[in-house]
């Protein structure tokens, strides 16, 4: 399963592909930060993050996309340009057909070092060790697209035998 | 001039067409509101309103779209679906290579009525007048968006006509 992780902001946007099977190590694919300049009008900004997410997913051909959720609670100066940032990321992953899903920061944190409330050097260190990468990656948004979509590989691995169990014991309960 | 007016909602998306020149009363092409089911997966709802709305722009061709400007001191509940919402009605305008502008709810009050404090009901009623409909638009998002595109024609128009008038001088000056 290969997935693209997106953390989103309208600066600095996190992009991180990794692939792998739920429980295993996964491995890095791409990371890289789509960055556009904060004194750009804001249609050509949201512009060049659709294009540079659309040429991302074109490119690599993600089976899914994680996009970090938005809370009111975040930075109430950047909350409005971090949501839309993350409906184009969001809209690029629907747009190309890919399956999107989305996960808090306290999801994230908990799938990759085990507690939801794990800080940025530790998350890092987590996200260098689990790719086993001799440096971490850097800056700090392109890590947490790598942990998002680590993140996904492994819940969504979950999620997707639960469906499944689920689909066989009603299959069963219909033929009985 | 013709514009396109949104007034950004997940649920709800007030979308209207209107035509004019600036100090003339705005003739209406098109109005409606764009829904989304509210218990449908986000990526879905995004796509929906995306394929909607590029639809009305390459049906009613217009020269800009006004898009209303989300602020964090909207509803806290609901801020980031509408931040989300515009941020794909903005892309949606940026991607067909039409004008985007933003305009804050009282811009849009002061251009229609004189008061950036004006209520919902003088709003609308002055939206009736100035399209001289018989009946008001309903519902008010669809109302709100045909004010954002009265506003444009009348502010765009003499950003329009600044902006000539500073060329001229400024070639005037290159001349000398």
């Amino acid at each position: 399963m290969r997935v693209l992780g997106v953390d989103p902001g309208l600066t600095r946007c996190g992009v991180g592909v990794v692939e792998g099977t739920p429980g295993r190590p996964c491995t890095l694919v791409a990371v890289g930060v789509i960055r556009t300049d904060p004194d750009a009008p804001l249609p050509d900004r949201l512009l060049r993050l659709d294009t540079k997410l659309t040429e991302y997913i074109a490119r690599f051909a993600p089976d899914a996309v994680a996009v970090e959720r938005v809370f009111s609670q975040h930075n109430v100066a950047s909350v409005i340009g971090t949501a839309q940032a993350s409906g184009v990321a969001i809209l690029a992953g629907a747009r190309a057909d890919v399956a999107v899903h989305t996960y808090t920061p306290s999801e994230v944190k908990a799938a990759i070092t085990g507690s939801g409330t794990a800080d940025k050097k530790q998350m890092t260190s987590m996200v260098t060790r689990l790719l086993r990468l001799e440096v971490a990656p850097k800056p700090a948004d392109a890590a947490d697209a790598l942990a998002l979509a680590i993140c996904h590989v492994w819940r969504g691995g979950t999620q997707a035998r639960i469906a499944a169990a689920r689909t066989r014991v009603e299959e069963k309960g219909t033929r009985t």
